[in-house]
């Protein structure tokens, strides 16, 4: 049976609904397929039905409530249990959609969730032995609360230098956590700020001869499950107010000389014997601190698919308002609405076509990363397996910086292109701003983690100079490479703007990108290396125009290279492919803008023509895009109780919903409780006028 | 005698201050001056020795009371009066320093003094007569409280289709206002939320006649003086929460037929007689409303400051703690400060020669608009004042977007560079975010008042190709079109990156840039409107790359060539000449990279040099600007009470004092009040799990 998608309410939508190029149940039905519409269909409905998920649009809700609410609905949420873990190993893909519905329906939720049940259940199931499968147990029926200590108050990028010390005892068959100062406390961890009953924590692992054997994760209490009260030794507390997602509490902890039995050492990749001595299935530390690479990009690649729908949302919210919003017209008694502007187009449309692109993209690499994960699971130890884990972190290292941003640089631009409604809480684009600011930061900062990934095609290059091997990979996303020195030679030749609108035009033009950048980025080394720098500072003094633009042009070219091939699947319906391509043709120019300088800089372009001609290409596609808009953000859209914003509403009743927002506010139309300080007590003026 | 500045505490600072290659004081006392200096210190320290100006960073505060602190603030500041009006007189730029320093304390608290003073204090002691005095006398003395009510709920930008009335009933001497329905509301009217007593709406008038004789303002009671209460027919409430300026009650106000006294008519701009006839000085409709266009730049370019002082506090900020920050290094056992590497830099340092760039811009244009302003005061009726008019128009209308923007995206780096936390919000990133942001959208969005600007620049091409008149305005910031022929057969010729250090460089590319793109404007229009569009359409089609980019190229041109005629200024001490040439030259660079592709579009550029050139100066002035940063910054603090960031305090303890801000928090160590919800009331995995 096909599932039934309902029909939009009527309304002011229309005229642009019925100006589609597409029909958007055929689309959502190609995006979503049939299991994950009836999925989301029946977590929004139950969601909606449940009154501990009712809100308000912009509601003042002090902090301390929104950490209770945020805390019951995670405890409603194992009622519920939308995805049992047999259904999600069936499925994986149901995870991300599970966590896309609860972080459009708020991201302090599916955090806190997340990370008791992922972070630190799954942490301890997967880095653990048999010895820890209680504390899995207790994460399910919320026996404990978990939570996942790595950074700490002065160390976050640079994991290897963390100082918190885990010494073993073997007269008790003990470890000893000690935080040597403050500086050392465990900072920022998400559940320990209120409710965390148990931690992951990252220790240097000392055994009792004094010798240090890195860092090792060690399952510590820090709260009485019965009181929540915090054990004693261990100072834990909240961190305060944060820019977003304060329904989550993020804490911090100092261990002083806190004991905790041997055995909640989670002994994957190392243990100690109860006399003492170290054991690890690892002879290279290096080998062994990479061994957990591998798990970390599944972190990244999520965090991608968090961007884009953050992206998604506020793209609804915009488009919707700027299809019913009309300022001036060509008459003075007419006015048009604002999606009509080339300008408000040229704002607003290539994040659509992004966020099109990015569907595809986030979809394809978490496919990758499952791909990697059964063969971890499966013990894989070929070289393969060992290639597919490199290529999958240079892929999650810059997937991360490039849908973050995408998502923080296009939900300004939505708040911007609606004007003063768009700065009104209630419309949400704020709390989409600030919830998404994190995904740029957490789990390493984005211009960080792009030089992993400008180390990874390096390296690739340095090996074929050095030993002749072709560049190729798993996922096949640095094989055009091997070719680097015949796509140099190669020149933008498109002479029409109906050329530029074949995608591609602009993907040929990114592969000359890459290996020019990649070319110039390794010339740039080898001259720094020249002149006397050691590799630290010859890397350091290598990033700006040449490693951190080689790492975006490659993950911008894999996002774009695998829309293109969506595009010209023969299992894409025909009828939906003209629309895609126009996006896929947009998102690639609208890209490739960005690199116009470098394009001219190494002679791909000459001459005014070429800039002229993406330029006008996007212009035209926008145009062409823009009576499709409105249906484009449909497909994405979750119900009205989801997106929670008046001005975005499905039913296009922009004022009318906006008006009974506002009144139905909290105490709207009353006077301030202080208004007596307005009516008496009346200042003179300059009585307190200071002196000099 | 010479002000004495206090100097700055010692600590992990002194490194960087040490390596300084200018002295912070003498930079201070150059772009300060004593006075300003004497008048910012008294300030700073009457708001820090006044308990109702204590705050603790980062505290979670409930609108309400946000509101009411605001209010208790401004009444505050009434009894300090820190400026009179004779001393605002004497010296209009005092104002300025006043708004600086309040808004550096909390924008809510400058914009809700603003809008009771300015707005309307202001507006009805310009625009009205005798008639209106003892309004303007009730404002100084806080017996009425004032708000400005122009924008409603379904008109921000048009403001000529603003639908509220004002009937002229001759038979009573009255006015009545009417908004015909709610889509006619007044919106976003600051202080009208909870506050005002009195606003001044702007109107259709009609006569009784049913004549309309377009928008007028008017003085209309909200609610009653002694009781804070709605008056009769009046509508008036709160909007809610906003993205940020929460201390700012913004309100709507829906009037039914609401009487007036017909003397409530502000009748600078026209008048009523008592048998009902209108009268006004202006001729032409057009000239009237063109008439309010000078005193609306005021507000543009007081905006443009208030982004320079968000951006100087984020870079406060983030460069203190990049001098603190430690991370990686060369060697495995030595950490070096993230100012150090050269991608910190790159994302910073430009934004400082930015602030430095738009320190000098700002207090150029507020003496320009000063001189505007005394010509309309001395009712200067010349061409030139007319043609001030339109410049300064012109600048505002760009300022505002450059100076908004630039704080925008330079406050978004700031935030990413400071890490984890960056996002705490005690640190303060995220309220200068959120406070700048509707800089982008009051006194016009910023994409539609750029229109202004182009339409201004093309109509004097127009005027020359018309009527042969020389390109030249009374404040020379287009004198050199005038040349354009020549200009654009100019081309980029520096060769070395020695050479590229003088601002000369981009100053000499930026000429040919407005004029390659207003000479490109002015085909593209001539270009639609040959194909058939109308004006409104070729205007509309020609927004994006063309008239959008003309109008930001020209007031950043604008700014660098008042910052490099400051660095080449013989006034300008030749000590802090070298500091400042460099943040001239990197600001000029780094805006003009941004407009590469253009320049290699029209040929100004061509092969790979020049554009290697730019990037590696770039790069390189960063690097020499990185040991001066700090002092950079170190100029702009404000004491650290006002600042109000822990990790960006002056003594540079970077974790002592964002350690001792977490603890000194509300509860932080405690568990949360509803901590039973945790420890009872288990739930049982999947008993509400939602049948299909």
């Amino acid at each position: 049976m096909e599932h039934e998608i309902a029909d939009l309410p009527r309304g002011p939508l229309d005229i642009y609904r019925k100006k589609a190029s597409f029909n958007w149940k055929e689309m959502l039905h190609f995006i979503e397929g049939e299991e994950t519409l009836v999925f989301k269909q029946r977590l929004f409905r139950t969601l909606e039905n449940d009154a501990l998920f009712a809100r308000k649009p912009g509601e003042d809700i002090p902090i301390e409530k929104m950490r209770e609410l945020n805390f019951l609905r995670v405890k409603q949420l194992i009622r519920y249990n939308f995805l049992t873990q047999e259904e999600m190993m069936a499925n994986p893909w149901r995870s991300v959609v599970l966590n896309d519905c609860l972080g459009m329906y708020d991201w302090a939720l599916s955090a806190k969730f997340a990370l008791h049940k992922g972070m630190f259940g799954g942490t301890v199931a997967n880095t653990g032995s048999a010895r820890h499968s209680k504390y899995v147990k207790n994460t399910e029926d919320l026996m404990v609360f978990g939570c996942f200590a790595l950074t700490e108050l002065s160390h976050g990028s640079n994991t290897r230098a963390l100082r918190t010390t885990a010494t073993h005892d073997p007269l008790t068959q003990e470890f000893v956590i000690n935080s040597p100062d403050f500086e050392a406390a465990k900072f920022w961890v998400g559940n320990l700020g209120k409710t965390a009953t148990h931690a992951v924590v990252y220790a240097q692992l000392y055994t009792s001869d004094h010798v240090c054997h890195g860092l090792h994760s060690f399952i510590v209490p820090v709260r009485d499950p019965k009181t929540l009260l915090a054990l004693p030794g261990v100072q834990v507390g909240d961190m305060g107010k944060k820019l977003g997602q304060n329904g989550l509490d993020n804490g911090f902890a100092l261990f002083h000389n806190v004991r905790i039995p041997q055995e909640n050492l989670l002994n994957k990749t190392g243990d100690v014997t109860p006399d003492g001595h170290y054991v690890t299935p690892f002879k290279d530390p290096n080998k062994r601190f990479g061994a957990s690479l591998g798990s970390l990009s599944g972190g990244r690649v999520s965090i991608t698919r968090m961007g884009l729908v953050n992206l998604k949302l506020a793209l609804i919210v915009a488009i919707r308002f700027s299809a019913t919003r009309r300022q001036f017209g060509p008459k003075e008694a007419e006015e048009i609405p604002v999606l009509e502007y080339q300008l408000q187009q040229w704002r607003l449309i290539p994040y659509l076509a992004a966020a099109y692109a990015l569907e595809h993209f986030t979809k394809s690499i978490f496919m990758n990363f499952v791909e990697f994960q059964i063969g971890q699971i499966m013990k894989d130890k070929s070289d393969r397996q060992e290639e597919m884990g490199r290529e999958i972190h240079a892929i999650g290292c810059s997937s991360k910086p490039l849908g973050s941003w995408t998502a923080q640089r296009g939900i300004q631009e939505c708040r911007e292109a609606c004007g003063g409604h768009g700065y009104l809480a209630m419309n949400r684009l704020g709390d989409l701003r600030n919830d998404n600011d994190p995904n740029c930061t957490y789990e390493g900062d984005n211009n960080v983690l792009l030089q992993q990934t400008s180390n990874y095609l390096l390296s690739l290059l340095d090996a074929k100079h050095r030993d002749g091997v072709r560049i190729e990979s798993p996922f096949h996303t640095v094989d055009f490479l091997d070719d680097f020195h015949k796509i140099l030679e190669s020149k933008f030749t498109a002479n029409t703007s109906e050329q530029c609108m074949d995608s591609a035009v602009p993907l040929t033009a990114y592969k000359w990108l890459v290996c020019f950048l990649l070319d110039e980025s390794q010339k740039r080394l080898e001259q720094q290396r020249a002149s006397g720098n050691n590799e630290f500072e010859a890397r350091n003094n290598s990033q700006v125009y040449y490693c951190r633009s080689l790492a975006m042009a490659y993950i911008e070219y894999n996002c774009l290279q695998r829309f293109h091939e969506l595009t010209t699947d023969q299992d894409t319906p025909a009828r939906l492919r003209p629309v895609l391509c126009k996006l896929c043709s947009l998102y690639g120019l609208w890209c490739l803008s960005s690199h116009m300088a470098t394009l001219y800089q190494g002679n791909y372009m000459s001459g005014g023509k070429p800039a002229e001609l993406v330029q006008m290409t996007i212009v035209t596609l926008c145009s062409q895009l823009k009576d499709d808009a409105v249906a484009l953000v449909d497909v994405f859209a979750p119900p009205d109780f989801i997106l929670n914003s008046p001005i975005g509403c499905a039913n296009g009743q922009l004022y009318k919903n906006l008006w009974s927002a506002v009144l139905q506010g909290s105490q709207v139309l009353e006077r301030p409780s202080w208004w007596k300080e307005f009516c008496s007590d009346k200042p003179v003026v300059g009585s307190l006028r200071p002196k000099l």
